[in-house]
């Protein structure tokens, strides 16, 4: 299943007391990469935050957590698509470790919205595209 | 249904560019929530992390939002039991906004695990004590 | 010398694997202060953010570290004017332990500027006044 | 002046309502760029956390902002040497945008204790030689 892949690095600010990986920020670190993934398929969130009549806030997420991660841990996340609506999609999120271990599986659900009256829009056709590509 | 009740304001730093709190930040509104819980039942998060031979890390985590929040906004955040076993829990978190709307509903899964091995290990009578005075 | 104060906790997010309030989050907990001061002097960040022509970025941050804090610890802070300005204003803060010691020391410096330009604007009437019984 | 360069994007959750990056979250990025810094120079952050008996806290940080930084903004920071103590050292972080203009300058002050006194310790000459090639 094509996936897009995203790397990035634990960093202290998103541990917590415990030593480990806040539980909060691993939608943190799933949202990064879906932001790198937007940002790839070339889109610009600046731009459509500032510019578009639509925003495509999350209604829902939801994160299995199965090991802690720690500070300086590498990982890496495998983004792929979950399900694609006609205004709406969601999308999945594989957290590996450095060991290839997986260590969480998050989900988020995103609606498409006029970004004044909140009400739900059609998928544009670009992004429609860039999002079949994680099938 | 007793619950416990909490209340906080949309700070600035959590909310994002979007104009709106981040996702991810409920799950920071929700375990404030639970922190001021355990404290209020007379546990100490300090001493736990640094005395006890436990932790009790979130395995699992779910919300749902109905309507952005602000900065600002002023929040009431209903904390109840939603399963108590044996050696885990769930709570449940009903955000609403200061026109009393419920504008989230969020859930996390706790379970009890030696701090080294991870292995689970059975709730304690105090804090099982605790929980079920949240149903 | 008069000042406003606010009292909060340190949540668990806001702290690190060192098992202390990470350096970065002491602007956080100011900054928290700032919006609470604000919204009592009668303005509304919101409506600010939204509909006013002006921002009031800050230039400059500064804060001395005298004694961590942890998890659960209760702190006040005490917000008052360093200096004000044709179209400036700096801030202290004092935060201070339950046991009332002083564990950091921090400030900002605020610019009132044009939304679009970015070129400076004087200080509204109602926004001085309010900062002047800061002092 | 030799410094080490790390690079990062701006991510949606460290931006606020009022669209740019929040100044608490210079911070959040230096700090970032410390630890990269400090991983490419052998040293292990989580190591140091749970089996030294050492820590090395921030007693000072301070920044200037020039400019504005938005989500997906590609930053460079150059991290440097600003002055190296018997006990402690301060780091200086430039941070230029994708025009290659510096939006920002930092810079943090760190000492060397004892995890449990407090009490300040030498640097160790591992540390110090690591410290010398930013100069």
């Amino acid at each position: 299943m094509p996936v897009f892949t995203y790397t990035t690095t634990v960093r202290l600010h998103l541990t917590d007391a415990a030593g480990i990986l806040f539980f909060g920020n691993y939608f943190v670190l799933a949202h990064d990469a879906y932001e790198a993934f937007v940002t790839a398929s070339g889109f610009s969130f600046r731009s459509i935050l500032e510019h578009e009549s639509f925003m495509v806030p999350i209604v829902h997420a939801e994160g299995d957590y199965k090991q802690p991660l720690r500070v300086s841990d590498q990982i890496t996340i495998d983004v792929g698509l979950d399900r694609l609506g006609e205004s709406s999609y969601a999308l999945f999120y594989h957290l590996k470790n450095q060991e290839g271990e997986l260590v969480a599986a998050l989900k988020t659900v995103h609606v498409v919205v006029d970004k004044h009256t909140f009400q739900k829009l059609p998928l544009s056709p670009t992004l429609r595209e860039a999002l079949e590509k994680l099938t």
